[in-house]
């Protein structure tokens, strides 16, 4: 069998089951040993630090983008790729409820990259590890045929970390800002890459300079939510992993999504799609007991909004629903890197 | 410019200016408030943890193996792929004196990648993690045209870290274990596939379950050694790192390079070339004050043996020399990732 067969969810469920029924050794003494508080399958890695309990947690992540597979030199422009790969790793360790703090880059390159791109690349790094107040501390480079960009990174948080796991039917489903702002400068850029004006630059602005919710991310577990996720992937496939990993399922109203105005304008037609699928937005995903849920929707200052709701049912599966509570036809979304369509 | 023609040396060097030079910004304070111990530039980076000093470092890695560049599927099987990813990384940890603790691996993946080939993969990284007592606790996986594994680990430490940057004019130059027999293996698979006996076997493992020398590693830092690196270039080329960290130069004695029974036997004629620059031994390669050096080296229960000495003199140039002294002529060692010969 091919793991395009198995699908993205089933190699990474096979590996992770792999690596932490194997998890012990003549080294290791007992299995907690390592102080895990989140292990595999989570947007990152967590373990308490120092010897007392409420001295910390440290949390761990990596990310990685393929040229051709998550982006092409055409719509994203090397001092962009650059803010967005580090970018991408921040929004995991906020995802979590904690702030970014060392991080090593590993560039796979071929030898006819041109230096000035490479400065141009780290120029963009070095933007968004500063505003986020993380420090590049080293990497790795190799000769590769594609350019690939492999971030990891180390968070730190006080608190319990929120994870995926926590989601319980009757619980509200939020999002921290707009959803398909990304996907809509991907798709702006590939139809009409000259395109000026505000709403354009406002979507090629959203694909390349993703902003992660760092900030959102510490008030969300300041008021007490203890499950979320980073929308990476679009809402409803990001969703129907995090109803994976909760054993529950889940439904969106089709109706409630955030979308920009200068995105529902420029695509009437696409904008909930987009929503739903586009990817990239790295805004928080949310959910809670509804009363908790709707005061952080209306205490948060970049707004947020109720887009859904969980459900006893089939573990993984979100139904996406119009305001008459009909389910929409079900579509290809989400991005499977190896396998079939999800849904 | 193609970063070809500046070479790895030249874009690591620009690279990390650019990193060190520009780590500013509003949510960074001074410049140490990262309290870091180890900058951009050696095996690891290291900080302090814990508030007062003295409560240990913090070490933090990552290398990368891609097909084609790094390892064949025909030379370095699945699963001694999966051992060897992450023992390079363990052998960074252990060149600074560490224990590997955590880590992240992120594999680059053709969809037509056989499942059971992934499975053999992850028990050979868990052989190698359970082995050396670190926990693997996630990562992430892309769709590439080519394999690429890259494993990032982080560590742990008391005392002072060793680093690059502490070679002297008049220290010696000591490595802690056989050189050449991973060179002499990779020699041995492409020249004589299906070779069989002991010699053969020795060397073939030697290629694909490097041993990383972490328990040295700790002894060198007890012992007061300040100065070390794992040679995984080899011995030539890293010298000449570690020499060019340093501002010094440095001489390597050819006569006196521990090369094991079983390469000299298999490859009389090659064996002084592999020591010197076969790579991926994993040993560890350190400097010091003469009486010190000779000291642990008499002392390093698994052997260890005097191979140079450090010199005044252009940095970063090394010198390998025969029993009569003679300078041996220069030859391409080392592996420059994207330029030309370094020497």
């Amino acid at each position: 069998m091919q793991i395009k067969d198995l699908g993205e969810f089933g190699v990474i469920d096979l590996l992770t089951r792999l690596v932490v029924d194997q998890r012990a050794g003549p080294g290791n003494g007992p299995p907690f040993s390592f102080n895990l508080t989140v292990d595999n399958g989570d947007d990152t890695a967590a373990w308490s630090v120092g010897q007392s309990a409420g001295q910390g947690q440290e949390l761990f992540t990596t990310d990685t983008m393929v040229e051709g597979v998550h982006f092409t030199r055409e719509t994203t422009p090397w001092r962009d790729l650059g803010w967005k790969s580090v970018a991408a790793n921040i929004s995991d360790v906020a995802s979590m409820g904690g702030l970014p703090t060392y991080a090593l880059i590993t560039l796979g390159l071929p030898p006819e990259t041109q230096v000035s791109d490479l400065e141009s690349l780290y120029k963009g790094m070095m933007e968004v590890s500063n505003e986020y107040g993380l420090a590049i501390v080293g990497g790795d480079m190799v000769r590769s045929p594609v350019v690939f960009i492999t971030v990891s990174l180390t968070g730190a948080m006080q608190g319990q970390p929120m994870v995926r796991t926590g989601a319980r039917p009757g619980d509200l489903v939020a999002v921290t800002g707009y959803l398909g702002s990304s996907g809509g400068g991907l798709k702006l850029m590939l139809e009409e890459p000259s395109e000026k004006g505000e709403a354009a630059d406002y979507l090629r602005t959203s694909h390349r300079r993703p902003r992660p919710a760092v900030a959102v991310g510490q008030t969300l577990v300041e008021a007490g939510i203890a499950t979320a996720m980073d929308v990476s992937d679009g809402l409803a496939g990001d969703l129907a992993k995090l109803c994976q990993a909760s054993g529950v399922s889940g439904k969106i109203f089709a109706d409630r999504l955030p979308v920009h105005p200068f995105l529902s304008s420029r695509f009437p037609d696409d904008c909930v799609e987009l929503a739903l699928a586009g990817g990239e937005d790295y805004v928080l995903l949310f959910t809670g007991p509804p009363a908790k849920v709707n005061d952080v929707v209306s205490g948060l200052p970049g707004g947020a909004a109720v887009v859904g709701e969980i459900m006893d049912g089939e573990p993984g599966r979100v139904a996406v629903v119009d305001a008459d509570g009909q389910e929409l036809p079900s579509r290809d979304r989400g991005w499977d890197h190896f396998g079939p369509a999800q849904d």
